[in-house]
Formats: structure tokens, sequence, C-alpha cells
């Protein structure tokens, strides 16, 4: 069930159907990190709830690993036939960057709709494109922490299609600094 | 006229409008590197022409550098007032193929619509974010090819704006191998 709930949440409409109808306690279970991102970090392209233009992916923890599916659009062609090298790239980014989130809450011992919230930034990003990634079937990612030290987190994610392993990426998030964001800006 | 002429024909409108309405011999002469590409490799996200969806980015030689402009769209955002890193990561990666394949024919004596086409797809694509990269403003990035061997051309690329180099990438290129494209895709 949880299973299910979490694979369909990808879809925007399904993940605010389930907030608005389902009760607090039974919500939370089914929240993605995403979700808990305060709305000021809300608007990035991958991730951000609040960003109808952008791909909103959703990630969850699976024991000590984290998960994330999503479809391409039929437009995110590299040549056709395949994923677009740049949109595996942004999976691979945001969901090393929203787990970065979730185990540094996990690390302090405490849940992600506490305070203060912690959110991250990329600061290096490394992909490699074992093989061609096939359009028109659902992607998936998994990511494991491989380094927690201060405010950076290092995040390592498999991007699987079919059940085989097609893009492997390493990335290197840091804690966004305090007053980064801008007051007037979005 | 060379350089206004080639950071207008960036936008999809002007470029069509250049190749319907120059003389063939001028066009070619402000013709980017993604003009040259096959049809049936002209569908990427990051640089097809015939992607209607995509960003379109265009390359063009400039001495040994290879250059590329970009304005990024409003919701290309990171965290508000700054741009998407899964954005700067494609700008990267489709400027280094194009630029790879430029320098193929460069390397071969020969001019981008002489046959057989050469067309490049990612290996491996790194990327160091130096700093945030402001919204609202063209972004420029600069190429050179660091290594050409065999079906490889390793390619470094430095994204700026407002003269500020923010993002600094080393791209991997191989040739697609024959065969690669699928017949009844896209």
């Amino acid at each position: 069930m949880y299973r299910r709930l979490h694979k369909v949440s990808g879809r925007p409409f399904v993940a605010s159907l389930l907030r608005e109808t389902l009760p607090r306690r039974v919500y939370n279970m089914v929240k993605a990190f995403q979700d808990y991102y305060p709305d000021q970090f809300a608007y990035c392209y991958g991730c951000g709830r609040l960003n109808e233009h952008g791909l909103q992916i959703k990630s969850y923890w699976q024991g000590d690993e984290s998960t994330c599916t999503f479809t391409p659009r039929p437009y995110h062609i590299a040549i056709p036939g395949y994923v677009y090298g740049g949109l595996i790239a942004s999976l691979i980014d945001c969901h090393a960057t929203g787990t970065a989130a979730a185990a540094a809450y996990r690390a302090e011992g405490r849940p992600m709709d506490s305070q203060p919230a912690l959110r991250f930034l990329t600061a290096s990003l490394h992909v490699d494109y074992l093989k061609p990634t096939p359009l028109g079937v659902l992607l998936e990612l998994r990511a494991r922490v491989q380094e927690i030290k201060g405010r950076k987190v290092v995040v390592a994610v498999d991007l699987s299609a079919q059940g085989q392993v097609t893009a492997r990426g390493q990335v290197v998030c840091v804690q966004i600094p305090e007053g980064m964001v801008l007051e007037n800006a979005g």
C-alpha cells in the first residue's frame, strides 16, 4: 500500500488529492522529502512542488536508500528512442539534494517538519552515462549517502530503466547558507 | 555584425527567418553547429532545432573556443533569484557535444555539411558549481577541446553570468555508434 501510494504520488494531481483528503497522520506517512521544503525553497525546477512548469520529483526513504520514480515526457529526447542526458543529470541532482536534506534531519534525530529547516544545493555533480536510457518507460532512482560531514553531504545515485542501471551519479551537496534566498525574488 | 547575428539567432524564430531570407552563402556564415545536425539527430531537448519544447541552444566557433548564449526562462529556478543547476548541466552538456562534433569535422579538415555526419553523445558529465548563477540575465558558455582521440572528444566548458564564471564543466563525448538511432522511434 505504501509502495503503491508512493509511486502514484509523483504526479502533482494525486499528491494534492492525497494532501487534501487523507487524515494528517496518514498523509505524513506518504509525504515526500520535497513536500517538507519551506515555501521559499519549493520553486526548484527539478523538485519544487510550487513550480508548475517543473519536474516536481518526489523522493522517499526505503530503508537506508532513498527512491524516486519519474517517467520522462515524450519530448525529453536525446536521439529518438532515448532519454535526454540533461534530464538524467537533473533527476540525479534533485534526488540527491533531497536525500541530503532528509539525511541531515536523520543525522540530527529530528523529523523533517521541525525547525530550523535544512535545504541543500549542489556543489558538484558527476554523471556517468553507462548505456542509453530508453524513452517511454518509468525511470527509477536509488540514492545512498556516502558521507555526511558538517554542512556537506555526498550522495551516490543509480538511475535504472527496465531493471538495468543506465546512469550513475555522485553529487556533493552543501547546506544553503543563511541569507542566500533573495527576499524580493521569485 | 556576425557577433550580433550569432547572438539573436539563438531564438528559433529569428533563426528560421535568417534561414529563409538570407542567401545560402551568407546564411552558412551564421549557421550554428546544431543547424548542421541531420534531422534524425535534431530532436535533442537541449539542442535540437526540431524539438519545439526544448532549449534549442546554438553554438559557434570563436577562434579555438566555441561560444553559446542562453537566457534561462523565469521558471528555471533553483531557489528564487538563482538558476537551476540541472539547466546549467544541460547547457554545458549540449554545448560540449556540439563542440565535439564541430571539432571532429575540423580535425578531419572538412565542413560540417559534408558526409558522413558526425554526432556525439555524452559518456560522462562533471559540473562544479562555483557560485550561485543569477536568474534573469544572459548566460555565456565558452568551451575548449582538451583532447580528441579516436571516437572520443573531451571538452571543458565555463559558464558565466555578468562576466563572472559561476560553473565549470568537463564533458567526455563519444561519437554515436552506427545503428543506435531507432528507425521507428521519435
